[in-house]
């Protein structure tokens, strides 16, 4: 893993089995303690990491994509005086939009990061980061494990008043073999990596994925009858979201999607729409014959 | 599972992606709320389980194996006036011990139980507990999932201040499936439960392992070289601990089982000596294969 992603050697990799959800009481439990972090809102999955974080002290709102039903990733944020941390979610599965780059977090503050849904889909600068987390599912490898990639000197400020497996250090220190760990789920992530090294490493990763994401987004950006709901700039190359002119119209893409072997293409129940996942492993031809069937809609074959 | 173990109705299964030591907390963080709780303590995991049960409330030792070095398992138990609940671990894999029954809580106690390591070994009455659980990876499947067995009404109890996946009623109402969970480990648990219903159920395995287990004591007890750890009325049919005469011995055995394909018995570097792990899936002629090594140490070739 350190060669796929250029980790230096005062960063901790740590496999917990659990998933990421885990991680929004497990962030503000080791490193809040009362005082006030500072959160950027970008859709459900922040939300929930700021209302889990109340539990241990107070979470800022620093920015929010609330005003524009979180099309957007803020370009601005206010931080607070003195926060613990600055939170964000690299990538919102839900409403499709993705940080182009991490938030500009005051000098000195821990960066912590979400990045469940696009670690390791393209470069990534460790050094910026004082903890990123991902539940593996996305790229890694099967549910089941979360990846943290923490700063040792960060791991070592965390609170110890915690259950063994609360605190970020019993990892560290028992090289994440505390308890038996998801074997098999770390196993598979082992085979990932050796994969990604093995098809050009992170930046043939982003190639690919900024292939797809360019071809569906070109798509639907000329398109009279479909519609992407994230703004550009702002946009995911892992989920792309979009409607149809109609609920017809998008009823007869998820028929026609399923008789050519497309599947999952529903909107997650919260926001209701498409959404087409196109993670590391879904192939370019894929999202060719998303086009082709999204095409066949509007003209009405 | 319902059709393996007769699990009524009124009880819950949930399948948590984690190990067992995470109930260590997550019971006491439940059902203690600031009380007192009976544990029984038997071994290195309940030691650990009573540690963790101090963050939350009081738990009284009320029956201990500390005196007889862990090598039985205690025949009465000091009850306190109202325990919240009644904690036992059915099976310490670090000394090689076993209930043979459920200690007699009681009445209108919940009886809780850490069943990891030999839960589905044998039949069981679900009725007389009130939360069992097993992490997977002994005789249920693949590690990085923990199953729960609990009744309803004892898990609506539970305390609600808790991150939502620190509370059994988020698995019980969403199935297990409020974020996603270790899929590929319950797919397998569910094909390892096929599998003891195929091979004749519980009272099948049950058979098998005392089969194997009495086959191991038996020559032990005979034994010049070798001595059980554990007493008799006491012993696991899961682990069996032993010492030779000398390290010399138990070397010599390591050496021997290793050139005959057999692995892992060294004891637990917390105990030292041999234990030899014989869950479900291993087989008699594995124990006819040590019986024989442990017999050709002794006759010196």
């Amino acid at each position: 893993m350190r060669a796929v992603a250029d980790i230096p050697d005062d960063y901790a990799i740590l496999f917990l089995t659990s998933g990421a959800t885990v991680q929004f009481s497990m962030v503000p439990a080791n490193f809040l303690d009362g005082g006030v972090a500072d959160y950027c809102h970008t859709g459900v999955w922040s939300g929930k990491a700021i209302e889990e974080a109340r539990r241990h002290g107070t979470p800022h709102v620093a920015c929010s994509a609330q005003a524009s039903n979180f099309s957007t990733i803020p370009t601005s944020c206010e931080w607070s005086a003195a926060p613990r941390y600055v939170h964000f979610t690299s990538n919102n599965t839900i409403y499709g939009t993705q940080w182009a780059t991490e938030p500009a977090a005051p000098a000195g503050v821990p960066l912590i990061c979400d990045a469940s849904s696009d670690l390791f889909s393209r470069p990534i600068d460790i050094r910026k980061y004082g903890l990123i987390y991902a539940s593996a599912q996305k790229n890694l490898g099967p549910p089941g494990v979360t990846l943290v990639i923490a700063r040792r000197a960060l791991i070592a400020t965390g609170h110890k008043d915690l259950p063994p497996l609360s605190q970020y250090r019993t990892y560290e220190r028992e090289r994440s073999m505390h308890n038996t760990p998801n074997t098999f789920g770390v196993y598979v992530i082992a085979e990932v990596m050796e994969w990604i090294l093995r098809e050009g490493g992170l930046a043939e990763m982003e190639r690919r994925n900024r292939a797809k994401a360019d071809l569906l987004y070109g798509f639907l950006d000329q398109s009279q009858l479909w519609r992407a709901h994230a703004q550009p700039g702002s946009r995911s190359a892992m989920n792309v979201t979009f409607r149809g002119a109609s609920a017809a119209h998008e009823e007869r893409l998820l028929e026609l999607a399923e008789a050519r072997g497309m599947s999952g293409l529903r909107g997650h129940r919260s926001v209701g729409g498409m959404r087409a996942s196109i993670y590391n492993a879904f192939p370019l031809h894929g999202v060719e014959r998303l086009v082709q069937t999204l095409s066949d809609v509007e003209r009405g074959s």
